[in-house]
């Protein structure tokens, strides 16, 4: 047993399929769950991964040795004011949340002299959201990447790796501004540019937009599955890793104008080139082993 | 069986899985293949895809009752030229191209007198190319877009929408003026942005970029899959639909400005409102079927 107590605060795609993990290998003494919504409380019990339910994050993280928050961005603050009081003071914090910089921003100042804090990423996920989505697989094969402060302490820095390992995961320490700049281009420009995408298809008119849907299998269907993340926690992305997404954007825009101009001016060589060279980083994808797309397992709850 | 004998023109990714169609099925008394390369030859006679094989497109289709042309765009004309004098007064002439109204122009005037032109584009492939990649289940529950000229013979047309229903393919009758707008929206400013933004991620550093693929399956590894396209057959379909292409990605661009504008702002219910319309349009591509990717099933050649 690697926990006494586990206190997830919110349980989604990401933290239902890591409390299936800890369900699964018996890693905690106790899983408490705390969310805002009832019907997200009555999911986790449903399907059996809290030992207790509240709405009460103070509640949830009393005698919690682990408290792993996986809520949208914005909710931090909010969230680290309403438990700091139930907090024990060698507490080990850690989140899942796609931006890091501004982890230690909002949760750091109210956590109790001692406590640990080790924000953490997971690199996977589905379209899915919700406790229903997650399955214990999900991590398999994927990169966590840790992002503690210099000064932090190793031992809750691996308690917080092990758990991730036991996932399946493979561990990357990492400067949280870094993180955020390798992010922005990875994960959040393609999630923008996918977004925006479908949002051009939906200002079509109607009869077009029906055509557009029909005969999606051609390339745009795989940007309506990106675009189908929750909006939610993609809006608090973008408003957390402003500067970071607006560089890499502006980096995008800059190579997009000179695709339109060799179209415009019929210049083959040039996009041929283009279309060339991309194949290179494809076949880094694949030798890396990173592009199977992951689907929870027929069957599993 | 529906032809005596058909001539492929080409046999990559599409070409092959058709043919695998007819083999698998005997709807031809005599597969005749043309290639410029021995080794695609070599490649369709080794998974018993044609019963004759030749360099010169006018051996193929002599005695053909359909000739199916598989190849990128830009060799459209030189094939016409050099595939007339075998041509049967009679034969239907089909296509695969991604771009439909340059068919008229790069074919039409080649064609003898009663042979009969029925342009096609099946809505359907993978980010392999070649014969090997090819699969007969490819075109299951996937359009296939027909745009013969309004005088076409009804006959023709029905025998090539014969062919694609055995297939497993839906077929759609459309003006290939129209099948190029809707094209330039679900499938070519599609592979313009993935290869784009692929391409932005080729000018980072190299310790940059490896991160980049170490950490793809965070949203950028679906972008590398369609930017693992064949880059001569998506050069051809840019320069040949550059007017379509460029109408969108004007759309697209301004789309992508508001968004920046956005962020830069941090007008979070701005990205909320657009993160949450686009749902409509992927569940519209889930409840049309087509949200499922196609792979070649194991053990097939």
């Amino acid at each position: 047993m690697m926990f006494r107590r586990v206190a997830f605060i919110g349980i989604g795609l990401i933290g239902s399929s890591l409390a299936r993990v800890i369900r699964r290998d018996g890693l905690a003494g106790h899983i408490a769950v705390a969310a805002r919504s009832p019907d997200t409380l009555a999911a986790a019990t449903r399907l059996d991964l809290a030992d207790s339910v509240t709405t009460d994050p103070a509640e949830a993280v009393a005698g919690a040795d682990l408290v792993m928050i996986c809520t949208p961005l914005s909710a931090y603050p909010a969230i680290a004011r309403a438990m700091a009081p139930g907090l024990a003071p060698d507490v080990i914090v850690s989140d899942v949340g796609s931006v890091k910089s501004c982890v230690f921003k909002d949760l750091g100042p109210h956590l109790p002299p001692g406590a640990h804090l080790v924000p953490g990423h997971p690199i996977a996920g589905t379209e899915h959201s919700g406790p229903e989505a997650g399955f214990a697989e999900l991590f398999q094969n994927r990169w966590t990447i840790l992002t503690p402060a210099e000064d932090a302490d190793p031992a809750a820095v691996d308690k917080v790796a092990g758990l991730w390992k036991a996932a399946g995961s493979l561990i990357q320490m990492m400067d949280a501004a870094h993180h955020d700049q390798v992010l922005a281009i990875t994960s959040h420009l393609p999630h923008l540019i996918a977004y925006t995408i479908v949002d051009t298809a939906t200002d079509l008119a109607t009869d077009l937009q029906q055509e557009v849907i029909k005969f999606s299998a051609s390339g745009f269907r795989d940007f309506t599955r990106i675009a189908a993340s929750d909006p939610v926690m993609w809006r608090d992305v973008f408003l957390q890793n402003r500067e970071a997404v607006l560089e890499v954007l502006g980096r995008f825009t800059e190579d997009l104008t000179a695709m339109r101009r060799a179209i415009r001016r019929g210049e083959g060589d040039e996009l041929f080139d283009v279309f060339t060279r991309t194949r290179a980083i494809r076949r880094g994808v694949i030798e890396m082993g990173q592009d199977d797309v992951p689907e929870k397992p027929e069957g599993e709850v």
